[in-house]
């Protein structure tokens, strides 16, 4: 039996990011391979994407074009329908317009202070690791008021477990700092984040 | 500011576990605290659960009496609706009957193999960290053919990013071995999962 390495696969620097992505469900229809960003699929060519394969590094999808709105967390696997990357959302909308590679995803060196209230003020504490729960783990309620990314990638969610609404928070934007759910992301509505956990490139 | 300190809640003892449940959305409704297993929500009044507050333990529901079907991982926090707790899934009977709290749970020592093939055959990996992409990890495919839980509990995915269905598994149950899908869960139907985490208790 051959014992897999994946110290190398998850140490091997940064890029080169590659995802195909496809207008029918099941990696059917019209398909397309991209490297880099892409503001608008529409302009492409294509309605929609309803499946695609991230090959290489870790993305981030967009329900509108130029980045806007819901967020979807996108890393290496199959996606043959809407639901395998939309997680449990408040509403249904089966867009994804736009995306982008996470270029600072980076699942050995992340770390990141979540603050109790706006402005980086109240109770903090500093994570390195994957959260669940951040009651279980010891917050003190289910909100969370400003952010400071102070290496990798992180994606906080409203639910426990990684559920709910998505949010990707980088070092390499705004310095890091997310100093109000205003920031976390267009489709943020309130401060309400129950789990967190780092971005795999 | 204060800092919080995670890890006496983290390494506290196993238990007590308590969970709230309602029987309308949002915290309304009927309403009914249990500290222990329940195999029918419905021999005690209730026609279904349609929101929870898990405030000690790590807990699974399932879409069936008697622990049988989708299987959900309830972690402490807040869930106001269906979508809180199903992730993703292939099908929407927004219906919780039976759960249990998940006594092996714990974030610090949890460790588990998987294989490539059913019975613990082919290439294999030992994991104590998340996974939220196995493939990024390293692992060779879309697919894992068995997996024996060392220490702790763990939830594995069919979808990167801890999306689509759940699988529980326990150290203290099967032995802490699944040989093949059909022991991940009554509802599972193939040997795809794409990532893999601890069961923070």
């Amino acid at each position: 039996m051959a014992q897999t390495n994946p110290t190398n696969t998850s140490m091997s620097p940064m890029g080169p990011f590659k995802i195909t992505v496809y207008d029918q469900e099941h990696f059917q229809g019209r398909r397309m391979e991209f490297t880099a960003a892409c503001h608008n699929i529409m302009e492409c060519g294509m309605d929609n994407i309803r499946s695609f394969k991230v090959e290489c590094g870790a993305w981030v999808g967009y329900e509108h074009s130029s980045f806007c709105g819901q967020q979807f967390v996108m890393e290496r696997g199959e996606y043959p329908r809407w639901e395998a990357w939309s997680g449990s959302n408040a509403y249904h909308i089966e867009r994804m317009i736009s995306f982008r590679p996470i270029f600072s995803a980076c699942h050995k060196e992340s770390r990141i202070i979540a603050f109790e209230r706006e402005n980086f003020m109240g109770r903090q504490f500093e994570m390195c690791d994957d959260f669940s729960s951040l009651q279980a783990m010891g917050w003190c309620n289910n909100e969370v008021g400003s952010m400071q990314v102070q290496s990798g990638a992180w994606v906080c969610y409203q639910y426990p477990g990684y559920r709910g609404y998505q949010y990707i928070l980088e070092c390499d934007r705004h310095g890091g700092g997310y100093k109000h759910y205003r920031e976390y992301g267009s489709h943020a509505q309130t401060f309400q984040i129950q789990s967190i956990r780092r971005i795999q490139q």
